[in-house]
């Protein structure tokens, strides 16, 4: 993965885990020659020594508990609002942040224009699955959605799957509770109808919530109430059964040698379902890169989220898609209607 | 668990496991005294020496190809409709499928009376999970909700869980994309608000997605769009996190000794999570008691789903739910809505 050179905005505000962890992120991303601009208090972000990296003192967070629109609107101080700042000023490439989602949300879709053809940008988590990494959106952007808006997800999935992921002829799936092209509300069944016959991805049909965990596809749509809530009801299972497994382990001596000699070989596969492995999720739709990282990250995590945002960059992922809804648009306008 | 005397009229179509199965469940259910009339082929079903067991001989089977609404009105002849006219006769007290969800819910709307003041009957899945069963609805009767409709599926939730589940002064949350009041779509942060002060259960708010398998609540409310495919999602998740247990175990000798000698204490934990544990889903709303099973149920799965049902015709679930709602809309009208 080759993305130097590249520069990108991170919002140094919001990692739950301390500025030891986020410092420590910041240094594993540099090394691999990412350019960084870090919105956040100078006396706690420890650059020693390394090149490319510039912290611009930012102490005003916007947390979680204030309301994203609001806030965003009027604290153009803040680290996030900064941070997107940078980017549509021409100082850096994509913006990162590992705060709160809905000001990340909210500052980037004031802040950055959308591409052409773009009503509603999505947030599109990646999930890494045994087999192959799922891009399931929307995950929260669009609460309520309607047909031609699910048909826009799916596009922007695919210009994605293809431009970042390197996916050429990515299975789309659209989310529903019957895997007939008929089952489903009446927005899902619609859309169902217009993603037929696309010939830029393979449109396999509905696909049930046993096909996320399943990895069932490359990229799943749905709105962003429903993704929201199965992208952490699958995070709180896996938790649920991780944890279950270690009790289970302590029960007696036999089990507690067996967990042991378990271990390297769980590791590997927790690593695989672990949402750091991927760096978060990416607000599509816009013509600069946004990505979303978990609070809750690791320096892994925190590395992770900036190098996908500066591989978005670099191939220019909004770019790309701006030009296939174009090119879609241009000669199916009822399939990605402008609206 | 005492049911016995109850009679229960099973749908004998539908297991996937076959007919072997299908009668090891009955003789298991039969063992605890329930009656049981099948409705089913007799030449398949085996139910030699066993006392209060009846096959009523049939072989007409919708299935999940067929479109249950058009099906269940022209097919009484049917192994569901059967089962379900069997109870409105007065000849058994609960209705039990292990065959397509849609046909029997179908069968029951029409065939079985809604309970007073109740306009859209619920689907409710009883989740195993380390710690607490959820009672988690609704998980696929009713697509597209308004806020009413989710005020009444958490007091069809409180009232099973009291009369049935056994919890005095069960917890009710309602899922949403996050834990503030006003977080969610707007017949969300309407339910939510006309739920709050119910003193005859406890109002815990809005959960999260990660709150379903996390057991953070009694009873947990949603549509049924939702609530079926987070459901989905997390059956498909413990299988992914199971199978890569699996598949790691057996990468090198040592990692296989260790998953041999944790297998006792994982077999807990997946008996813990089973869907098979619970007996399934319940039809909540209509005056008798109808039940749901996995149709891939073992004879475990099918005697559970059996003595679910004789349970809740036992205590009268349906009537106390009745008395309930009615007691509550008669002294606040407007947190059950007759609508």
């Amino acid at each position: 993965m080759n993305s130097g050179g590249t520069t990108v905005a991170l919002d140094g505000l919001g990692v739950e885990n301390g500025f030891d962890v986020l410092s420590e992120g910041i240094r594993l991303a540099a090394a691999d020659g990412i350019r960084i601009r870090v919105f956040g208090p100078q006396a706690e972000i420890d650059t020693k020594g390394l090149e490319g990296v510039e912290v611009i003192d930012t102490t005003d967070q916007i947390t979680n508990e204030d309301d994203p629109v609001p806030s965003v609107r009027s604290r153009p101080d803040s680290s996030i609002v900064r941070a997107v700042a940078d980017v549509s000023a021409g100082n850096s490439e994509a913006v990162v942040s590992l705060g709160s989602t809905g000001a990340t949300m909210a500052a980037a879709t004031f802040g950055l224009k959308r591409s052409r053809g773009v009503k509603r940008p999505a947030l599109a988590a990646q999930v890494p699955l045994p087999g192959r990494t799922v891009l399931f959106l929307d995950v929260g952007a669009n609460l309520d959605v309607r047909a031609q808006h699910l048909v826009q997800f799916a596009w922007l999935g695919a210009a994605f799957s293809k431009s970042v992921m390197g996916i050429e002829n990515p299975e789309i799936g659209i989310l529903s509770v019957g895997e007939e092209a008929g089952k489903g509300k009446e927005e899902v069944v619609e859309a169902h109808q217009a993603l037929e016959g696309a010939s830029e991805f393979s449109f396999i049909g509905n696909v049930e919530g046993r096909d996320v965990p399943g990895a069932g596809a490359d990229v799943i749509v749905t709105d962003g109430f429903t993704g929201n809530i199965v992208l952490k009801a699958m995070e709180g299972t896996v938790k649920t059964v991780v944890g279950g497994i270690s009790d289970a382990a302590r029960k007696n001596p036999l089990s507690a040698a067996g967990g042991l000699m378990l271990k390297p070989a769980l590791g590997g596969l927790r690593r695989d379902l672990h949402p750091d492995t991927t760096g978060g999720a990416i607000l599509l739709g816009l013509r600069r890169t946004t990505v979303v990282g978990h609070g809750s990250s690791g320096p892994e995590g925190v590395a992770n989220a900036v190098r996908l945002a500066a591989r978005s960059a670099r191939v220019d992922a909004p770019g790309l898609t701006e030009e296939m809804l174009h090119r879609v648009g241009a000669n199916r306008g009822a399939v990605v209607p402008d609206v």
